[in-house]
């Protein structure tokens, strides 16, 4: 497997069965993209499987050591979705994973009537008014900040590509809760699982994990908060048993 | 002080430090008023404070405990609102609490402009269809089903009887979290502060604590999960604190 510039091999879980193609200037997937996978209500051997803002494809990586069903991931940026496409090879998964370069917002014209039984996505965090950023080819900027697809557009499209009855399931910040739940609501996604993720005991939540069914009817369960760390500074277990890819 | 049928005269804290007047038939205050009393940001020496379905006086009677300033009750049923009076009178507290009964969707046109720094409230829980509650006269049933105000009457009064700036803090259950937070923002009180307690570890929570601020910028904090109990089916330290009023 060639890489490219700064790229390196990483491990995808501990337990080293699955290699992801990482870089520390283009994009690195972080722990949230794996409380995501962890998280959402996978279809095991039916239906199919969209990842909007794929990156270099972490959790379609992930999904796919749970679940047979075809998986897409969608990604804007070029360099990333390329990265995406290698680590699908590396990990002899083309058969299972179909990675687009393209943007989320023409996704619905593209697939038309063609629906998913659940759309997962770790949408950039920041909204931002900087022109800096507005203005940015930066891979990491443009993954972190809301420049080419705001919020709404997220779940919009999430919201039109989902079947009804599919699932929707996303990973935010806690700040953006309330948009969230009422976008949601707003485009026909009734939120019915929510699990905060607090770094450790006494902190407030800095992780948000919600999934919602198109066209469900309300029915919200909170669930039991996840600590990041224990009060030594480790990994509690927990976060420990998901990153080692035990559910 | 006189007691009528059933009623008895219980501590209102564990430290036994005031008196509540209550009645297994008629109403007694729950936990969740407990902690919504200690969740709350009470103004401590200047403003006032309003308490809607206020039953037996619980809330106001806790909040006079970490506050100067004047307190109103709201209550519909008169049987509870003249349980609060007595139990405002057996803790010498008329100076501060004052009782109204009526319909709080009348509030807004009985208090105009006079608006409050605080608004708190223990709303009935539970939608209803069920015709036998529709009619019922049962008080408990009043106290907890939507048969006198429904969730949007209550958020509705709020917003008009808080300052801007002012605070609204609600207990609820999570399941009507997302109508709880699509009202607050529809009638312009910002989501600010939300706790979720759980009845012990790994369970879903069971009870919502909500605060926002009217007018208020969005930026929410997800507070630290409350534990009820602990593995042992004690209750938790810090539950146990607030039950002894130590904050």
């Amino acid at each position: 497997m060639q890489l490219k510039d700064d790229e390196r091999i990483d491990d995808l879980l501990a337990d080293q069965t699955m290699k992801i193609i990482q870089s520390p200037t283009v994009f690195s997937f972080s722990i949230d993209a794996v409380l995501l996978a962890n998280f959402a209500s996978v279809p095991k051997t039916r239906g199919k499987i969209l990842d909007l803002c794929t990156g270099n494809g972490v959790i379609p990586l992930l999904l796919s050591q749970e679940s047979t069903v075809p998986i897409t991931g969608v990604e804007i940026q070029e360099r990333l979705y390329d990265m995406a496409c290698r680590s699908i090879e590396l990990n002899e998964l083309t058969p299972q994973i179909d990675m687009i370069h393209g943007d989320l917002k023409e996704m619905p014209s593209y697939f038309k009537n063609n629906k998913f039984d659940l759309v997962t996505v770790n949408p950039p965090y920041f909204q931002t008014t900087n022109k800096d950023h507005q203005n940015s080819n930066d891979y990491l900027t443009i993954a972190r900040h809301e420049i080419y697809c705001t919020l709404e557009d997220v779940i919009q499209s999430c919201s039109k590509l989902v079947k009804s009855g599919g699932k929707v399931a996303m990973v935010h910040r806690p700040n953006r809760f309330v948009d969230i739940v009422t976008l949601f609501r707003q485009y026909k996604i009734e939120p019915k699982r929510i699990r905060f993720i607090y770094p450790k005991k006494g902190k407030e939540a800095n992780i948000l994990l919600i999934e919602g069914i198109r066209d469900g009817r309300p029915d919200l369960k909170l669930l039991p908060p996840l600590y990041a760390f224990n009060q030594n500074g480790n990994y509690s277990e927990e976060l420990e048993g998901i990153l080692y890819g035990r559910k």
